[in-house]
């Protein structure tokens, strides 16, 4: 097996666990239509990287053999029992619920390949979903049997994060209508709007478990850099996978004139950005203007960029006891920059 | 002093309190707008009913003097200190979260005698400052300084609080599509959207206190009852209230075919409820059906119904200590049902 398919079957182990935790915690109760609004997106797929993420450290940590102790009664390092699985599913509600309303704010028709909530339900039937997955998902974090001075700390952990995610939106908005954002300004946007999940779930486990401040500290960097990579390496596949691929059309950040590291750094080049396309261009317009990119060195840079914290990130991990829950956590860093999807 | 003018005195004095802590709290920072939009009806007024509840509920639970302790360090029962004013604030601004999303949820255009937040702002900063402000809200709770069992309880009960409010929206969404609710029905919706505020309002305190169990319920109980009354009461208002006093149109409950203890309680005694009045009625109109609607004893059933709510609420409250701050929270148990506004 390579390195690439052992990561995607960690992956795909703990998506069926994380699954069926979702279909335990959050059963389709009354009032129905709400519940099943709530259920809705996260029915309909998703990889579950952040929660894996947090089931990988927690494992890392504890130092036993992946999948060979129970998460809902995992090993802390205090000799307690912690249930790092209700963690798992909090993370990954949270999620859910920041897509739910997202897709409200960017009036996205789909996600995941099925109509949005909003579409698929209605607007108040949306809103209301995802307010409940937030309070939702603090019960899930309040759950997880920890003492309480472990619970407190990763609650902070996890209000401080909702705050900063839609922050991070807010910033995302924001940018829509300036023409001088910098590259240090968009990188923390990504990092409140999508980064700080990833460090919320790789440090969260750490604190659950009773680790010391250096190692939560370590896997919250952890978290941040790959958070960041992962951004970037979307913003790269928008322009270089095939349209059928990425299920979008490809080039869809030019069209839509959105602001990602590549464009930021050929704008500094002198480059016309927002005249590179057509509204409704042709697949050798945007082959043309990628390769603009191409020559500008703009993808390069954003390519080393998503490689140095992807480097980064994996240095973070020395915190951790040399284990192969910790060698997952590095290939699935690696993994996040060479996937194609 | 009326006992009304001093109910009305003890929550204008520490309605100042409160309006200053959430400045101090919730400061307009960056990103400015989804700030400023999170402070917008918070800053147009209310008048901090729960906020109120909580800080008297402590004061009668230490047995102090009304205003002679400092909210921020508030002597506990073990003997510890308590900011029970960041509690306050984050039972306001959960408040203040289900108000900006009610009003998307209803397209209502005014609140507060201003516009509603997706009106002054726009629908993408109204749905995002709602999630800031629940985020921060969880925020404000841990930051009280009690030690880690109770802050978890505290955040434990507002975090099951405020999925029951979701719920109880869910159920108010579902009714105005069913013409078979009963009355049963309709309460356990208002206790779920309106009473359970309350109720984490006068209980919270007692968990971040230290108190036993019997009067963190007692204290629930009494926050559920008053919550109840206090609907009721909004209810009967609105038919018997003049319009200037109201600040909207009176019997509009009628004219958008609104369920109340009042409505169903005609239409189990036969009334066409949804034919009282007209789209756009005369005041003549209104004050005919409320004549129907008085003659049918609905009038009366309502208003024996909020009294009897607010005699139980008052007897949950023998748990505490004879003081004065008790004595304030029966007679805003009064007021509730008394008010003309």
């Amino acid at each position: 097996m390579t390195s690439a398919d052992h990561v995607e079957s960690a992956i795909a182990e703990r998506r069926e666990i994380v699954n069926e935790a979702v279909s335990e915690q959050l059963p389709v109760q009354k009032p129905e239509r709400l519940y099943s609004a709530s259920r809705y997106l996260l029915d309909a797929g998703g990889k579950r990287l952040r929660p894996t993420i947090l089931l990988l450290a927690a494992e890392s940590l504890a130092d036993v053999e992946p999948l060979s102790a129970d998460y809902r009664q995992f090993p802390s390092l205090p000799g307690d029992e912690v249930d790092v699985l209700s963690a798992a599913v909090s993370i990954e509600v949270i999620q859910s619920f920041t897509l739910i309303h997202d897709d409200i704010m960017d009036d996205d028709d789909l996600r995941r390949g099925v109509p949005a909530v909003h579409r698929e339900y209605d607007l108040e039937t949306a809103i209301l979903a995802g307010d409940t997955l937030y309070s939702k998902a603090f019960e899930y974090m309040l759950d997880t049997g920890a003492p309480a001075e472990r619970s407190v700390e990763a609650l902070d952990e996890l209000a401080t994060t909702c705050t900063e995610i839609c922050e991070g939106q807010a910033l995302d908005v924001d940018f829509e209508n300036r023409s001088d954002v910098t590259t240090e300004e968009y990188l923390e946007m990504v990092e409140f709007k999508t980064a700080v999940l990833y460090a919320a779930a790789a440090s969260i486990p750490a604190i659950l478990l009773g680790s010391d401040d250096e190692t939560v500290e370590a896997l919250h960097g952890y978290g941040l850099d790959i958070g960041r990579a992962f951004q970037i390496q979307d913003d790269l596949l928008d322009l270089t996978a095939p349209s059928d691929e990425l299920g979008k059309q490809r080039g869809s950040d030019l069209v839509e004139n959105k602001r990602t590291v590549i464009t930021l750094h050929a704008r500094d080049q002198g480059i016309d950005v927002e005249g590179l396309v057509s509204d409704d261009p042709s697949d050798a317009e945007i082959e043309a203007a990628v390769q603009t990119l191409e020559d500008a060195g703009s993808i390069d840079f954003a390519r080393e960029m998503a490689l140095d914290l992807v480097t980064s990130g994996k240095e973070r991990l020395d915190v951790l006891p040399e284990n192969e829950a910790r060698q997952l956590l590095e290939d699935i860093a690696d993994f996040l920059v060479e996937r194609s999807y």
